[in-house]
């Protein structure tokens, strides 16, 4: 593989992948064949051997995969043998559904601190995490190394949050604002839009009567 | 164009288009080109021409887009010229954040009902959306035209839920849950896999790293 970047459309099939061959190791299946997990992930499996190639060579012709080093090795791909700090800005209601999320933790996202503006918040703990004025974020980022600065502040707040962030040698933001968010500099986002997910769907729900529509026109 | 479906991709692309346009008719702009529109969105000014003429030809050659027609053009292929009905199941951290995102309701997606299982929520009512006994969703549902059921359940209810939305004549179904659901029939699925987009964005604050090991080995 030469350095150019593998497409954004791959990295995300891996989690699926991931997701699924861990539930495989839970029911201790040790193999499986492209041709089955096609099956089972409506994927093609032509797709999933090219997906995989991009890392190397996993499967052997006639056993399929071994499941364990597969999710093992899917699993560093995806940077998760390594721990990550994470700050929540904004304790609203979406902040404090990820702070539910068991799974985070389990893979190997903690959050350290959660950031508000809100009186009646700050000085509590939420799911035991301290909650601190979001004006002591700056400070806060100095002293405690961040991967990742998890945004889902209103979208009047996102550009001062998004101010303090810069050059604060956070590694990641995910990106729960209406807003996209355009980083200078090393940071990644990863943006979770719901109107744009829902739009996706209400497409989805359309389609045939969308796609007879503009055939008509042609 | 023929009967087969547009890709997926190109799908999702349209949502990010039709936000921006929306901003620039708020700014007045009447017009834009491709070249324009593809470093305001950092995407390939011929990708963004591609993805429109799969629906029809809209720019116009030295003069680019009009922003109003475009807009209105985009909002119908994704089917937001028309009302959609919804129903909330799980009144949870994750579905009061919903039903507090106001954007919904102005592109035509109406919260109608909750459901949800708590005797602390039963009788109340959420944003002015009431909240009822899930064991009356079935009985719901068959008196009233429901467009898409909104599933924010935890995992373990998931299975319950979705039982019971089969065969109740729903069109799609916007999954928060982490399992996938594989629908039979005509049901439509979105899923919100928030999993899938925190490994993915760890993927890509370690992907310089990740890239050099597999150059390596191979």
């Amino acid at each position: 593989m030469d350095e150019k970047k593998i497409s954004l459309t791959v990295i995300k099939r891996l989690p699926k992948y991931y997701s699924f061959l861990g539930e495989l190791l839970d029911m201790d299946i040790v193999r499986i064949s492209s041709k089955k997990m096609s099956e089972k992930l409506k994927l093609n499996a032509s797709q999933i051997r090219q997906d995989l190639n991009n890392f190397g060579s996993f499967g052997l012709q006639g056993y399929g995969y071994d499941v364990e080093s597969l999710y093992r090795e899917i699993g560093r791909i995806l940077g998760l043998d390594k721990k990550y700090s994470m700050i929540l800005i904004g304790a609203g209601n979406i902040g404090q559904a990820l702070l539910n999320y068991e799974d985070f933790a389990k893979r190997g996202f903690a959050f350290k601190q959660i950031f508000d503006n809100s009186p009646a918040k700050i000085g509590t703990t939420i799911k035991g995490i301290p909650v601190t004025n979001i004006n002591k974020m700056s400070d806060y980022l100095e002293e405690n190394k961040t991967d990742i600065a998890v945004l889902t502040v209103p979208k009047v707040y996102s550009e001062q949050a998004i101010k303090i962030l810069n050059d604060k040698n956070i590694r990641g933001i995910w990106n729960f604002t209406n807003k996209d968010i355009h980083y200078d500099g090393d940071v990644k986002v990863e943006d979770v839009h719901l109107m744009d997910s829902l739009m996706t769907l209400s497409y989805k729900i359309n389609e045939k009567e969308i796609i007879e529509r503009y055939r008509e026109k042609q």
